[in-house]
């Protein structure tokens, strides 16, 4: 590969050099996070299960394994599972609803090969999934009004897994992703351990054992911890954060440090801007624009398709400058980029492929 | 390649069977788009080089040449430059600053493989060209307050493009990418065409000529041909039209029929709602969410990263129906996916790889 023209970097290259716009990681702040997320479910007693559709990184997911503490890992879609069991992991659950046919059939042909788990959140969608060694989860509704069966309705799709041959009941998927990003998310939480509560009391009802309750984001995970509910918990944006995350702040986030990146280069000035080549092609921006990190008295205000206008009035941006730019959404974001480039003291250390960049069926 | 796993679809089959989320280009609109805007440029005896930053797609820009009337195409990044010219477009215009130079050694090299344009804005950047066979375009700010220079400097580049050995002077680009997406653009437009009248002033003044004046967007269009200042028009987004395009509506827009959908699958289901499998990875939403096509009483209310929450008070929607959404912003959804499938009577006709995906640098 030729750097610039198939990657944006090369290892050993400062980080001055790296073709813009780049997705980077700051080794640093990336083992800082893997670190207090470790030490965040040890002292609680309680699973990590980081959730990679956040990096969509068979190498992020690696280090999450290896040093994170993390029994395995979350992703959304099918052909997000199939590229990490490709890549290795052993233990990868899907937190969604597969209803279509031929995904099921990629799915079940998965299950030769790691620890499949899955969510239902229909009575009728458990027979579709017969015949294979699947972990399956009963999803609840606990109030985002998404995915999820109604609590008192797990029991019942509860049983029928359990009476399914080849499928094994692993427990609850109680999610609630619109609060992670509340300013005030008590109310939500006690709306999450009120239907976790209702699903394992019908579950109790029925004589099931649930091994697993498993859920929490990076914005809510303390709340699922003091429940004493949660056996597992699905964080994933906190090895990188965001800005949106950084403004949610509040309980549970400040552990974490920014470790994720848009580099970007100065291509135009006038007086007053200056203007950048990133832009919504290589961050989204439906949670709000970038921060520009590090530097004072600038801000990126102008998104276009390929550029970014940056507010600067007093003329700290020259030609061929490079900026750090904070995304306002990481997950997203991510999946716009072939490649990671991990930075650490100015100097390119890794590159990481963003595996399961695009896999979005 | 496997359906389902590397590629959504293949070659032959229905629509309804291709995996879901999927980038679809409906071909008769298609073809309806590449027709109507030929006639556009031929009636106004203009020149017509689509902006292919819309697309990214060597095979979309093929077209555009070899039917649609188009002289060449215009992009955006170097990268994508390098692709097209990979797959055997002959002129490629980079309307854009390149001032990085490793991106200026990239795009030398490619000069000798195509004709390759390229703006300036400052007139430091010139020199940094010097030496291949570029045409090169000084790009003014005719209001949008991104890249340009002043009008009235524009002489100034002009001349020392003239004078450096290697480089043609090509025109001027003078594109107003806000005024696009305004409600009425008049005014926006009349200041444009103030700037393009200013700048040939100048180069008048100074004994240059002009060859090309280029610019115009979907837009726009209708007032660079009736202003008879322009000689190409750039458009990009009519080969497919989006959301937003046809919320602005009005004059130019209305001659262009959706050929851009994202084709989604129903994976969950309550009271009141259906859950979709396209979210923010699938479709870009900072210009707005995408609409439900050809289904009366549903609406696309709610993203998530890979869900879509789409209301349907009277159940209109079945698990593993599809739907065809309309995306609120055509370029950056293109650029989130890997493949385009061309579907004609509701049978797949052609897969075509978005060569230039992720090519942001």
């Amino acid at each position: 590969m030729i750097v610039g023209l198939d990657v944006p970097a090369e290892i050993g290259m400062a980080e001055a050099e790296v073709q813009t716009p780049a997705l980077l990681i700051d080794l640093d702040a990336f083992d800082a996070n893997l670190a207090a997320m470790r030490r965040i479910a040890e002292e609680a007693g309680i699973a990590l299960r980081p959730h990679a559709k956040t990096h969509k990184s068979v190498d992020v997911a690696k280090a999450q394994i290896e040093r994170g503490g993390a029994r395995g890992i979350c992703c959304q879609k099918v052909s997000e599972a199939e590229v990490f069991v490709a890549g290795g992991i052993a233990d990868v659950f899907v937190t969604n609803e597969v209803r279509d046919p031929a995904k099921i059939a990629r799915l079940k042909a998965l299950a030769e090969h790691a620890r499949i788990g899955v969510c239902v959140d229909d009575p009728a969608a458990v027979a579709e999934l017969a015949g294979a060694p699947l972990h399956v989860y009963v999803e609840i509704d606990v109030g985002q009004g998404r995915c999820g069966c109604a609590p008192e309705d797990a029991a019942d799709i509860a049983r029928r897994i359990v009476e399914t041959p080849g499928l094994t009941l692993a427990g609850l998927q109680a999610y609630q992703g619109a609060a992670q990003h509340l300013p005030d998310r008590d109310a939500a939480m006690a709306r999450v351990m009120d239907g976790v509560r209702t699903a394992l009391a019908g579950l109790d009802g029925e004589g099931i054992a649930c091994p697993e309750v498993t859920g929490a984001g990076t914005g809510s995970y303390a709340h699922e911890i003091a429940s004493g509910l949660y056996t597992e918990l699905q964080c994933g944006s906190y090895i990188f954060m965001d800005a949106d995350y950084r403004a949610r702040g509040g309980d549970g986030v400040s552990p974490f440090r920014h470790a994720l990146f848009v580099l970007a280069g100065i291509m135009s000035r006038a007086p007053g801007r200056a203007i950048c080549d990133a832009g919504l092609k290589a961050m989204s921006m439906e949670s709000g624009l970038p921060l520009v990190s590090g530097i004072e008295g600038v801000a990126y205000v102008g998104p276009s398709d390929e550029h970014g206008t940056i507010d600067d009035p007093v003329g700290r941006l020259a030609i061929n400058d490079r900026v750090r730019l904070i995304p306002g959404h990481c997950d997203p974001t991510c999946n716009l980029h072939d490649w990671y480039v991990g930075v650490r003291g100015g100097v390119v250390e890794t590159l990481w492929p963003v595996s399961a960049r695009g896999k979005v069926w």
